[in-house]
């Protein structure tokens, strides 16, 4: 029984006399109210003033889809790197890269890289696989009924692709990849989802597949993620076998460039990827073999309305540099890069417009290709980010090495 | 020479003529105008209409340390989950966790989670381990160079410790640990940062101590970061040995609040919990035993102003349960939590008033324990997100085998 | 120009007097002569006494494929554990396990092990998936390249597989799984080759595609092995997507069982296999998550005359183990077991006996269904020892708990 | 009751009337006789002829620390490759390397790779962090329990060390490491343990500290090793901290060296390292940076009586190669080599007079000497095998582009 006319204060009342609980507001008032009635609750129990978290200029019931308890919005600054000019797969343009970060200096670094990579005529990209992954865990009597599951699976893949595509008018079942663990079953399916990101996506396909096996076979699911997926965790399966987009970007820098824009030299360069990028993330133990990917990945993710927490694969990224005679190659390949054109936070105030910025909002055409552009510019991006960092650290030495010199 | 009363369409246009470059203008412009420039400039580059970016409630001029190339605001929905209790080291309180997020549901889990944990009369939480790195890569002849620098270094941890704290003012070296690979030495610096993050401090000091190294041996600096820090990736030497926080939190929820809040048994969710988040998390070769820790840190970062890239670290955590008589036993360990509560991100409006509501803005007393207190919480956090997305496929099932007996 | 009737002693003046090289010395006597040619410069130049490594039994010319420089025999103690029935999926029968090791304890742990599964019943095992790879890295000029390297690969598979399959009678390729990183391409070919471990038959074969791929695309072949394949280094992608045989074995000990043979409970062994190999493992960023497989592993291996290197890979286990009403389960899942019953060391004498003993030396039938065999009774001889060690520090509690009530 | 005068035939009938178990004949004859007697019924119930294993020349009572059930023996081929000076820590000579494998072309491979580093003058290798580590997990109530367990042991470190050193005349304890994962505490000791390899005198020297901790505390030890140790298993913790010895060997092959002896460049073996070493590993996300570094260790630990499943952690290696102005750099570092000069299977004939071979059987002076310079041995031996290796790839290159262009 919902009270639209109830103002803020008297429902802020009825939540500290114990009467509603914080999450019934939205029962009894549209969603700017219920925020304002939170924000009043909790500045009377913290003694928090949230004047600024209430500032916020989005329609508050746009926002219903993506938060609740909402209390307002948090407010990043957003800035823009590029130009630059993208030959990709499905990038074939110069793009602008919004980018919303906290973090001193990344904006700059990114803009320095790009203007780098845009001054050798732009960077070169390529989706070179694709796919949104959900993976239930099945629980099976032993080993020898995972056989037989498995090969349930394998003769009735057309079964499970009809089940999933049922649910979906857009996304299509790719592959089904069983992996056992004693009395364990994972099924790996992986879906192409066009320019969604695709986790809700493959989510309900997949529960509608586990119903099927479930039905057929003596699997009982255990849940329908079963981390095999692996979604926001570091995981090595999706550093080697990718999820979403991945991507790489890559570029030849003119010897001139390199010594001009950067004040280095490519063996240099080349010198301290390797040590820095491939040797000490070796010794690490990691599974991100670069200087910062994961920057510009969080920076554009936050501006354009992704999953932050998916930065966390996006982090899964291999930079290589290469002293030619020409000058430097280098390249950035990001092994799973989850991102969306459409669906998620894409619909949000700012997040749509940053997402015009690039020319990449909604749909693409053919389905899918506004996700892959996409996924090219961040790498781009991700490319102009390592090209900065590590000539910075280059040229540093370069200079001291001047000055012992006495020049 | 700044010209601050041009109006934006005027500095537009001059870039557009090529006569400056975007991140020029803040030398002709205050930064809301410089910001408005440019939002003018890419409208007319891309057909972008960037209202909702401008519509940014921050004072320009209060972003700068964060952002480059400022165009306007990125706003996200902020909601509030709890009160939970934490009994932790620094954290002794009741707490509201705003979590600023875009995807939907997730404030609900968490909040759903707090809310149980609460009835069982909240978490216990403490920080285990606690320091921020950096590690510079050093280049040696060879190994034989190596050892002499290495033992250089155990000889003189006094001399690297005045060096590195005479560049600050609350930051501590508390060790350096060497790693030789052929002819890279890498040095990996632990701080005690406070309740900073710490990253520019160590970065600063560390640079210090590099140039006394650079200075007494063979040694030469490749790079202030040879990534054993190791930053924005993830990274095996931080899952094992940390990085800026590494915390705790557990809870025994009783059987009947099990039964009754999650509708399940403490015997579902173990099963349920060492199926998916160890054993399935062991063949995905995987730094991430969790369910979706990365969400909670996610959306806890971006509310309160640190860095998003980091939510990769954030990622490294264990969830456990065990079955025990009285309950379920249920615990989160992340072993690389950065965050800090002055600083980065949180001097920012709406960030500065979500570290309000948990009372844990600005320094603690003793210094540190405000960012202690912030990752216990953050901790408890996470673990009510994984209780309640275990607790939800273990339910669904149970649900199901219900239907399965006609009741 | 051999010289069959030279002495070991004159051979070794002339070593001693640099008139010939010790790798040189098949060419002049026999394998039996050279090798006492060598052990005796080799006694001389280092006062070693190699008495004990002469006196191997073997024909040392049948030993020729497998040693170069050869001074003798290393000679290990072989034991026996058993007999366990295997119900497999190739594996029918009731098998005695030869154990060559140094490792005091290890035999009786495993026969130990495999005396409670007879007890229970057999094991149960299956090979769940197979295939040896090879992965040879290609340059590319960059990325836009590599795109079209991997489609020319995907739209000629049926030529590559030609091509592969003209080096062999036996082996057929089965797959072939393109990973890009900049302007690499790595390309990993998977073969089904039968009863041989493999590698010889997979580099040949691919050796092949190579020439193809090189005459037909732009790339050119760095390496025949890229380290995608990966032979004899811990990597994830073998964990994950399994070299070799991909096999689980398991059981149920019923409770009586646990409790007498091994002195415990079918919870205690849960419990302490959950704590140890699976959060103790993920803590330690593990690729293996057991106890103790690689060592059964290594010891069947050495007996029957497997590469002992490919030990590594053995030990990418998970170790299972669950309290069920019925008693314990408990599996364990190696990802990559490389073996063979043809070829390689098999051939030798005392190896081929192993092999005898558990009636899998040679060629199967159908082909490929010796070795699978062999997998699984590994794989049950490694159930074998994850059981008897971890009951033993499960045991030992209970014996403490014991003591300290006073019985 | 032992009955010497037992022939092997009694026995065996004996144990095929079910009168005995295999293991018990030892109670009943020598070990010589139980050997043949456990021979003949093997050979009885598979069929196996079994002359071959019977031919063992060492004598069976020696070999009974290390095996339990022999049947007799199994024979490797043993070669040999060098010489090479190796300058060293605690090497300091020119050292001839034992091998023993069963994988043709090995030898000579490591043969080449020494013969190439001794002409530009020998290796150079240094052990840079050593320690033998046993980890117990303690189960505890939850995290705060953790803390003042963990708080503790901090406090009484003086007091561990007396109980563990009580248990030792030579071993030391150097380190305690705490690891808090939920109700999990997890101790990792790291000793001194000089020649030995150090398994079992840590393992004893930690039980002697677990009791005072166990008594001391709440904590209660759930098994001695929780896997942080980590033994056998490929742990990222080892590749990154090390267990045993850590050790590096390194030389410069000038130019001219490269090039007639491995017929290549030092750029070509730079890049081809950095391709297949570097980016292929990072792709297959491995923790062995290298070619094949566990061919070397697991033929030098078959001949010299090393734990042959220690082979695992000897794979964590990371192989560099650098192309300088006067010739190639190469390094390999191998984290984690596990190995000793007395105790385990030193002691047996063969590998006895294989460590002889090497001048490094037995303790060394000071103590540990002799553990040291093995290591750094195999460690050149390894940086053989892989600039073989690397070269012959390479230079098969060298040899097709030189076709190509008619030559």
């Amino acid at each position: 029984m919902s009270d639209p006319t109830a103002d803020a204060t008297a429902l802020a009342e009825r939540v500290q006399d114990g009467e509603l609980r914080l999450y019934e507001l939205d029962d009894y008032a549209d969603a700017e109210t219920a925020a304002a009635a939170r924000r009043e609750f909790i500045e009377c129990e913290t003694g928090a003033s949230l004047d600024s978290v209430g500032e916020y200029t989005f329609a508050a019931e746009s926002a219903e889809p993506n938060i609740e308890n909402m209390i307002g919005g948090a407010q990043l600054p957003m800035g823009v790197a590029g130009p630059v000019t993208v030959d990709g797969g499905a990038a074939a343009d110069e793009y602008y890269l919004p980018l919303a970060t906290t973090e001193g200096a990344l904006v700059a670094s990114v803009n320095r890289g790009l203007g780098t990579i845009e001054a050798a005529g732009g960077a070169t990209a390529r989706v070179t696989d694709s796919g949104m992954t959900r993976a239930p865990v099945f629980r099976v009597a032993g080993v020898a009924e995972a056989e037989t599951v498995v090969e349930w699976v394998a003769d009735n893949r057309e079964r499970l692709r009809e089940a999933a595509e049922s649910t979906t008018s857009h996304g299509e079942l790719l592959d089904v990849d069983p992996y056992v663990v004693g009395d364990n079953v994972f099924l790996r399916f992986v879906y192409d989802t066009k320019d969604a990101m695709g986790m809700n996506m493959a989510t309900i396909a997949t529960r509608e597949t586990a119903e099927v096996i479930e039905a057929e076979t003596p699997a009982e699911m255990v849940a329908l993620s079963g981390n095999l997926c692996s979604d926001k965790k570091p995981a090595a399966i999706n550093a080697v076998e990718g999820r979403g987009r991945t991507v790489t970007a890559d570029v030849v820098l003119p010897r001139d460039l390199v010594n001009e824009r950067l004040d280095t030299t490519p063996e240099a360069m080349a010198e301290g990827n390797t040590r820095k990028n491939l040797v000490g993330s070796a010794k690490a133990a990691s599974l991100g073999f670069n200087a910062h990917a994961a920057n510009t990945v969080a920076a554009a993710f936050l501006a354009t309305g992704q999953d932050a927490a998916q930065v966390v694969e996006g982090a899964n990224a291999i930079t290589t540099m290469d002293a030619r005679e020409e000058g430097l190659y280098a390249s950035v390949s990001l092994a799973a890069l989850e991102l969306g054109t459409v669906g998620g936070g894409t619909g949000l105030a700012t997040q749509g417009e940053a997402l015009e910025i690039l020319g990449l909002g909604g749909g693409g055409d053919p389905p899918g290709a506004n996700a892959d552009a996409f996924a090219e510019v961040i790498a781009t991006g991700a490319l102009a980010g390592e090209l900065s960092l590590v000539a910075a650290f280059c040229s540093r030495h370069l200079a001291s090495a001047h000055e012992e010199l006495g020049r």
